[in-house]
């Protein structure tokens, strides 16, 4: 399997398997700081990745195959996990991104080939827009929110590091985003 | 199993299983761009983290144990790795790291309880630090490097995510450490 539909789907896969070793089951005195002061918690990131399942990345694609750019994407509701996923434990929400991303991975099997990928779509803000771009930001979108959960994790402990903070930038970035470790 | 010992255990115990889950297998065109200009490939930072393991924390943990302040720590080679590992893949640094990680996990079972981490040991630059501090960076440090591989694998896609480069953080980041995303 080669190609850029195929190398996009091998990351996408990995993002579930990721968030499982990493979260299920770590004890919450890690699991209850967001990324930077009123950030987000790594529920509240697993929470925007389960949103961007449901609404937004395949729905977008099928959007490219099927109107072409006659017809702009919806919005991504950004903040649509902090009431809906109120009463969900984090393992729990793990699992339904899991469950949601397989489903949308053979989907995307079945409607894109790598012949698809300059078909072009709307976006309501950034305007023309391709498929390859799509599936791009779509895998580096996964990137970006671990990348969150990490400075969650790490801001947990953020005293307990002591003098060593110095030396550690994702704690540094936390308090400065132009911070530079020691 | 608590305790902030266990808890420690818990978070180390998990990055190779989320390296594996990452890394392992990925086509090359993911894991061949650096985190930022002139700095880590995935493979250097896996290499930094198997020189962690071989000469850093456990070895610390050891001497605070047995020598307190009387003895200061040996410096962290940074850049151990680029000549060391220079032949070897990337997937085989990953299970390099995973099988010294878990070696040096039962000897940090076998060697301290949380009764212990109150004593003190002397870190050549920072001066006197406490072993619970130590196992929090050593935790911490996992997060901060595995953060920089997520840039680097993000770094890979840069031009391809077209327009939505805009809204991705650990893209704008990479070219300017205090930019936002729209």
């Amino acid at each position: 399997m080669t190609g850029f539909v195929a190398e996009a789907t091998d990351l996408l896969e990995r993002t579930p398997q990721v968030l499982r070793a990493l979260l299920v089951g770590l004890p919450e005195t890690w699991t209850r700081t967001p990324d930077v002061a009123d950030g987000w918690r790594p529920r509240d990131v697993v929470g925007h990745l389960i949103t961007g399942e449901q609404t937004d990345w395949m729905t977008r694609t099928r959007q490219i195959v099927e109107h072409g750019t006659s017809l702009a994407f919806d919005r991504f509701e950004r903040f649509a996990m902090l009431e809906r996923d109120a009463g969900r434990s984090l393992d729990d929400l793990v699992e339904q991104f899991a469950t949601r991303r397989a489903t949308n991975l053979v989907a995307l099997q079945a409607l894109v080939t790598d012949g698809d990928i300059d078909r072009r779509g709307l976006h309501p803000s950034l305007g023309e827009v391709t498929l390859r771009q799509l599936l791009a930001a779509w895998a580096v979108h996964d990137l970006d929110h671990v990348g969150q959960v990490y400075a969650g994790l790490a801001g947990s402990r953020d005293a307990d590091v002591g003098p060593w903070k110095a030396y550690l930038g994702i704690l540094l970035r936390r308090d400065d985003p132009a911070a530079v470790a020691g």
